[in-house]
């Protein structure tokens, strides 16, 4: 009887051998996932050829990245962002129709309960930053506008830190609302620019960054949750072009179609009116959201 | 500009954006290994094509599987185990020259400094299970025999344990032993017949083969390191090929060659001049050493 017949490992029929206990799985889907991952992580491995100590490292490596994980950090989720894994699951999972808006990563700093705000109202609460003015429209894919869409919106402050990473320093909810959209679909809200940041890199994946010679910075962003009856929910970024991590991003999360205009704007009577400093900054920005499926 | 000369992502050039991050990287080998994960990572995530829900389920295990493993328990070795990696990086590493005798796993349970016996010495501290006598000669690939070759052994007892797994039940190294071949390259020792055993199944590794329908044995084996010099240290197992799981090795160790006559002996004259009650079992098994590289 051959080796093979019996059902013995070598190094040809590695995949074959291992994939062929899984017979008696009860599910399908599960079966099916474990015969990907065991295939590809055989093809890597027989590509990289890793030393005994190789394989070590890359196991002690796994154990430390499981320890720093915990209800705060998420170490293993951070891993999957900087090699683009949760970007590449964002994309497979919400391929839009032709002129709908794009979506990007959630991130970390979501926050379920953020107040509903009157629309124009100022999410930056501390009076700390310059002042930037964000508007437009949320209309469907038919270019008819969208009533009663929420926005939900979080962004970093202009040192670079989210409310719940400052907590004490700056006040509760600081740079984080939710804006309703009328019949005409329109939404305005006051805040500040906010600044580029760095992913947490005192750990594991900080470590393999700086090896593979990467920054851990991502680029100045806001972000958007948009909820509309009979659409999809749209989860997504806007970014600063001019920000010097745009083609950088740590995490990938970058789209052309996600660049917004950050514009400088010098006008003491417009200041006024927003109750800013001149000069400040404006962004217009359209959002398309796709039909529900 | 196209989005992809900006390096920004897409489900498409996913793999060319990520590796492209690092061409600054200092360590030659490690960019290598990155990229090679970083390609397979996202070929089994665009085959699988993954629900958000399915992503944060591996992450949960990843974490889970971190959290498990300490000084004493390393799920991650087990799961490289159990889905072939552990035999494959073995291997890789251990391609024999014709003749020479196959590698095997070392697995979790060798202890270093095990006492060194005259040759014939009983490994078996505890008169429990059933007589083994165990010979054979080593030679080199040229059928030389190698003098002062050491021969490291361990094995679990009949109920499938090893005395570092009952500690204060076994004795203190309790089969185990190192024995010296003299100029005839002759080896022979005593022994119990081992059982098979279960790895750790109470993990999420136990789990993750509960659901593949898989079990978590190993067939019965003893466990071998020969060292000499001049010759390529081996690392292997001799297996029962009686056992019941002889075709389904939980972590894929079995090799047809390093299957063993375990042989039943009913001959009360020789039972009596090794000091074992009779029947008992023998087995004969020659091992072949590379030369070093």
């Amino acid at each position: 009887m051959e080796a093979h017949e019996k059902g013995f490992f070598t190094e040809e029929n590695s995949v074959e051998v291992v994939t062929g206990r899984n017979k008696n799985a009860q599910d399908a889907r599960f079966k099916q996932v474990m015969e990907v991952i065991t295939r590809k992580l055989h093809e890597a491995v027989k590509e990289i050829e890793p030393t005994q100590d190789e394989w070590l490292e890359a196991i002690k490596f796994l154990n430390q990245t499981g320890h720093l994980s915990n209800e705060w950090r998420q170490e293993f989720i951070l891993l999957s962002d900087v090699l683009g894994v949760s970007m590449l699951v964002d994309a497979i999972n919400n391929r839009k129709p032709s002129g709908a808006s794009e979506s990007t990563v959630l991130g970390p700093f979501h926050v379920a309960d953020a107040p509903e705000l009157p629309m124009g109202a100022n999410i930056c609460l501390d009076q700390k930053g310059e002042d930037m003015v964000i508007y437009g429209r949320v209309t469907g894919t038919d270019g008819k506008p969208v009533d009663n869409a929420v926005i939900d919106v979080w962004q970093a402050n202009d040192e670079g830190f989210y409310d719940v990473q400052q907590q004490g320093i700056q006040p509760d909810f600081n740079l984080r609302g939710m804006f309703r959209t009328g019949p005409d679909g329109r939404y305005w809200f006051r805040a500040v620019k906010p600044r580029f940041y760095p992913i947490p890199d005192d750990g594991t994946v900080g470590k393999m960054l700086g090896k593979l010679g990467r920054h851990p910075y991502r680029p100045a962003h806001l972000h958007f949750i948009l909820k509309a009856g009979g659409y999809e929910t749209l989860t997504t970024h806007i970014f600063d072009p001019h920000d010097p991590y745009i083609d950088s991003d740590a995490v990938f999360g970058v789209k052309e179609s996600l660049l917004a205009d950050f514009h400088k704007v010098h006008d003491p009577k417009r200041a006024a009116e927003l109750q800013f400093a001149s000069p400040f900054w404006e962004i217009s920005y359209d959002f398309v959201l796709a039909p529900a499926r």
